[in-house]
């Protein structure tokens, strides 16, 4: 919805709410789709929140507390009663479901497991059981399935029966009477087929599928390659345990992107832009507490040449341009690390080849900005031997940038870190002592020898 | 594939070209998915990638040359023929081929062009008249469409004629004697119809839609929002012109993300980690240029307290940790804004909120960490008069650095600029000046009033 239009329905409901007249809200909530309802939330007091979300019907209630962030599901969660949860979570589909339930505290969520009918409740509680990272944590247990022996007219009727509890199909699944996957019948193939030939004629007998414990970078990996919409998840066994389609798979992929994307900038992957000050203040602080220590032990190089500096104190005005210069070098290093690692095209064999070629643009970048900075302290009203010192320091720590920008996520990644974790902090660091020690160091060494 | 077994793959393809056994290597890469052989030619001499291509079918040739990067597609281009090009072109759908013609030299393309049959190349030649960046950018031709007039069973029919052709069909359009689109039916629908009705009676007949000129990041949240598979694209008289599949919606995604990510750290979006040293370099010193730039503005900040440093030359030692962490805490908040502007978080109307947030934030994070900071010097061995500069200095900059960091992505974004370019380094050129000029500036009031 353009925000002109979004902007006009909050005015809407902001004279309704206020007028308290329930039926122009409610039919002006009947007008708004799910995520923009979620989106308008943002701008609304908490006591407004509570009185729209209980005039949405449970369908469009359950979309809405799926769109909305973690606060305002707090906020939503801290006025309902469990009887309205559980009528919100029943029009969940499974993985929804369970994610929402693990989620609540203990208690909350005993209430409204039992609240469910026993079949969902057992599904969910089967769905919570697998960790949240792995193919059967992002499954869902709504599906369609027919023995292997059904014809095609059997499998018909079976997708009309579950057409109304089942979202997106496009393929129907086919077990054994073990359960266990034997293949897949694409819905365009059984709309071609004869309905009294067996399923088993026009099923994929080896389906792409993935097994529960499958990690979910993985599962977003092969649903790329192979373009699939849609993909069954067996256990151990074979047997078929439920299905993951393509929207949770985006999910994933836009999430994995996006945590590399704050972890190395030395963020909480759960803060949001409209987050309370003093949340993303409490996240944020411990992060710049770790940098201060890396801060302050890059400040004892500079104190090493507390004389030096003394003896020529312009070094004080240019050791922050070969430290800041070697900073952004690395953050574009790492950048491209972390990126081909997430990608796959860096892996264990070409390790060394990715460090030796960071190494060797660290320096050619070293040698051209050295020189173009050398160049300009000199104009600028240096020394020339001043300049040389600028040009040797910048060079050194480029190279030293190209070489940690490179290894510190790899080092990170070997030791089953994360290794976008906070790595420009540390890069930093290091470049930081690389420029104050090279730039300094080289200028100690050129006052001792009498040429500054 | 896992790494290992890809390996043994790369041994056996090694093997077989030392040996020329030309039957072997089509038996291994018959056994390979397009995507591995595109990774397996990462490691590949040109000369053996002039072989393996030769020796892969049309339609593999053409799913492994759309996988591959930039560079390799530049190594096929340099040896295959124009004639062995139409026939790998031939194969894709028409948006790919669009896309790849589009990338071709000039004469190139047209030869290619004119290769293709007559249909095909006037459709290919109507796609690549579309910016990139729309939904007509996106789209491609095959897809099912048949007139609002037509029964279930001709709508069937049309659908068993095209499906060799048309890739994913999860739903039909329906048209009118214009061509306009007036609804959509959905394969499950199709399969539970009464072969007799007429098509219009099961087709949803508001569909959600794309106009050609609509931004792909639109495109792509329409279908986040919609959970959507495919979407009808129509020109300004609504007729019905291509269609978009979830797999183009996913790459737009990604790439959304990632140039983000990218920008920020001033990289270019088309550098790999893979490439060439000389590439890297030639794409990344135009940035780290810009950066000197920035860098020797800042430093000239410290130049006008070179008598102040000259006084007490530990203040050098001091400086950087308040410019350092300046540069953390507002890459932080960049990283937050930025993101929050990608997912339509931050609109014209919260603006100053987060504007007023984020310098709460920064105020907040200052008063800890310069409290901690200034606590640090003075045990350290500073005079207890410079561990309250260094409080003071560091509580500004950090303030500072959350005005920073979040004006600067708003400004380029109200300027129709990308907020995340570069945002990293003007940020940090911001948080610099900021921490040397509060840190020196008021260290030497101090001085001055006998304080230091």
């Amino acid at each position: 919805m353009p925000e002109t239009l979004e902007k006009d329905f909050l005015d809407l409901l902001e004279g309704s709410i206020s007028t308290g007249d329930e039926v122009a809200i409610r039919e002006v909530l009947s007008e708004m789709h799910a995520s923009d309802i979620a989106r308008a939330f943002e701008s609304c007091s908490e006591e407004a929140i509570a009185t729209l979300f209980r005039l949405l019907t449970p369908d469009i209630a359950s979309e809405v507390f799926l769109e909305v962030d973690e606060r305002l599901r707090d906020v939503i969660l801290s006025f309902i009663s469990s009887t309205e949860l559980v009528e919100v979570v029943d029009e969940m589909e499974s993985d929804d479901a369970a994610d929402v339930i693990a989620d609540l505290p203990t208690r909350h969520a005993a209430t409204v497991l039992d609240g469910l009918d026993e079949d969902e409740s057992n599904e969910v509680r089967r769905l919570m059981s697998y960790p949240e990272d792995t193919a059967g944590g992002k499954m869902q247990a709504e599906l369609i399935k027919v023995h292997e022996n059904a014809t095609v007219r059997e499998t018909i009727d079976e997708v009309r029966r579950n057409r109304e509890e089942v979202e997106k199909i496009s393929n129907v699944f086919v077990v054994n009477t073990a359960g266990q996957l034997v293949g897949v019948a694409a819905l365009d193939r059984l709309l071609l087929a004869n309905w009294s030939d067996p399923i088993s004629t026009i099923a994929d007998i080896d389906p792409v599928k993935a097994d529960t414990e499958l990690d979910k970078e993985e599962v977003a990996k092969i649903f790329q390659r192979h373009d699939l919409i849609t993909m069954p998840v067996v256990d151990s066994s074979n047997r078929l345990v439920g299905r993951i389609t393509i929207d949770d798979v985006v999910d994933v992929i836009e999430e994995e992107i996006f945590e590399d994307f704050y972890r190395m900038a030395s963020l909480n992957v759960g803060e949001r832009v409209l987050d309370a000050p003093m949340r993303s203040f409490r996240m944020r602080v411990p992060w710049l507490l770790v940098n201060l220590g890396t801060a302050f032990c890059a400040s004892s190089v500079v104190k090493i040449f507390e004389g030096t500096i003394e003896t020529l104190v312009v070094l004080a005005v240019l050791m922050p341009i070969v430290a800041g210069l070697g900073g952004n070098a690395a953050t574009q290093t790492i950048t491209v690390v972390i990126r081909g690692l997430a990608l796959g095209d860096i892996k264990q064999r070409n390790a060394r080849r990715i460090i030796a070629k960071e190494a060797t643009v660290g320096f050619f970048n070293g040698l051209l900005i050295g020189a173009v900075a050398g160049l300009a302290a000199f104009i600028l009203g240096s020394n020339p031997m001043l300049g040389l010192v600028v040009f040797l320091a910048m060079t050194a720590n480029l190279f030293i940038a190209g070489i940690g920008g490179a290894t510190v996520p790899l080092i990170l990644k070997r030791l089953k870190l994360d290794p976008a974790l906070s790595s420009s902090i540390f890069v930093t660091a290091f470049t930081d002592v690389g420029g104050f020690f090279s730039f300094l160091g080289l200028a100690a060494l050129f006052i001792k020898a009498g040429l500054l």
